[in-house]
């Protein structure tokens, strides 16, 4: 099921701007039982993003609407929304007056197995380097051939989840995720103002931390810290926790604070149950 | 005028991951009387790119075949020829089987101002800067957002062109063209390992230099150094040569060798006469 600009439909206008340039932003959102969750974090941040990018951002009612259309009657689903700048404009340029184009799409709920959330999964540390881009840093952006590389890599590996860092060896967030690391009672994860996707569920975890009696930091990790660390998870909407059992060579103890947090953000509905 | 895949259509699947993570590689070419001005080099360029994504290249006769379809009967035009990995994969994972997608569209001759090509342009710095990232250097990649912000800058300092540099300050590209300064008779252009497009243009200039006396040099080009140049201009396969006659509050004399090596290009059948 695809909704564009509110019209069902499958295809889109062949000289749009989000398939020349990547000039458009997107959102990836969990739907249980017709119900989207972290909905205002994610029409959020795609306001955000669309004001980085200078594309009037659509109206948030308008969407609401979109997506209670679309998601109507879904038990278990992934609801993504893409906004471009829309169609024109000579070159690079954008235009002066555009108009964005709204794609609503549903999708299967992906058949990760059950127990990478329950036991955790292997990590890899990927060969692939993301670039420094502080103007486009946290955004959820069109241009994703980074993660496609990187999660190419980490396929070719055979594991559900990989580190990728930035050129100096910072761990920046996982190929499709971000990635958190505890010691103590200290939970670290990385800046995200150079390069990374700023995700909703990181924020939710950062919020909730305290209540956990955990302290938060955002600071830099490298590949020692994340060896050194008791406990290392990816996070995202859609995979919720997923604790790391192995990385690399190295093996984690039990993890000890995911379980809970993951049950906290399922209570919480910012992601699904397992 | 539109192909898709081989068919006239002005739409494309919604599910392209062209549209949802700018996977996919395009080539813009200039038309003169239906004849693809370096079509070899574009194709060969595309093909690459293809490669270096791991996207399975269209065959060069398929592609040559719609290229002749969509130029017959043009007489000053823009193709621009897209190719994606096609539709589907779960998230960024590129499928293990996929059919990528072409794109054919003509588009008009663009009215840049013909003393642009004579008597030159003036020339910002821009503020924004390229992210270095070698995995994707070179080759002509949809994810093109860098370029956008770069050429909505440009367009707001009312300047034709800008120069765009990399996180050391070294002169990379301009937002839509490629860089060349000449000293004595050293012709400089910035190497493109860490960022930016390698030009058709850039490679028949550099191999054309030798002919009309002059020795050139891949290398760093800092800001001094453009500044301190005899003579600047920027290159691309529909501008042809646009002398640099302002950057920022420097004046350029009249250019000595841009007006000849445009003309030897013109002659070569690389660019389309003024």
């Amino acid at each position: 099921m695809i909704l564009i600009d509110g019209q069902p439909g499958d295809k889109v206008s062949a000289l749009d701007r989000g398939l020349h340039y990547g000039d458009g932003v997107f959102e990836t959102i969990a739907i249980i039982n017709g119900m989207p969750l972290c909905l205002d974090a994610h029409l959020r941040r795609l306001r955000n993003g669309c004001r980085v990018l200078g594309i009037s951002a659509p109206e948030t009612q308008i969407l609401s609407a979109e997506v209670r259309q679309i998601t109507a009657g879904t038990v278990r689903a992934v609801l993504k929304i893409i906004v471009t700048r829309g169609a024109g404009g000579r070159g690079y340029q954008p235009p002066p007056e555009s108009t964005p184009v709204r794609i609503l799409s549903i999708h299967p709920w992906p058949d990760y197995p059950a127990d990478h959330r329950s036991s955790g999964v292997e990590a890899a540390f990927c060969d692939f380097v993301l670039a420094r881009q502080p103007a486009l840093a946290g955004i959820k952006h069109l241009n994703r051939l980074e993660q496609v590389l990187a999660r190419a890599e980490v396929a070719g590996r055979k594991c559900p989840e990989g580190f990728v860092s930035d050129p100096s060896g910072a761990i920046i967030e996982g190929t499709m995720s971000n990635v958190f690391m505890r010691c103590g009672n200290l939970l670290i994860t990385p800046g995200l103002q150079d390069c990374g996707v700023a995700g909703i569920i990181r924020a939710e975890i950062i919020d909730r931390a305290a209540g956990l009696g955990l302290e938060t930091r955002v600071q830099r990790i490298d590949r020692a810290d994340l060896l050194a660390a008791e406990e290392v998870f990816f996070s995202n909407s859609i995979i919720g926790i997923w604790p790391v059992r192995r990385a690399g060579a190295h093996q984690y103890r039990r993890a000890e604070i995911a379980p809970g947090l993951d049950s906290a953000l399922v209570e919480a509905g910012c992601i699904v149950p397992p």
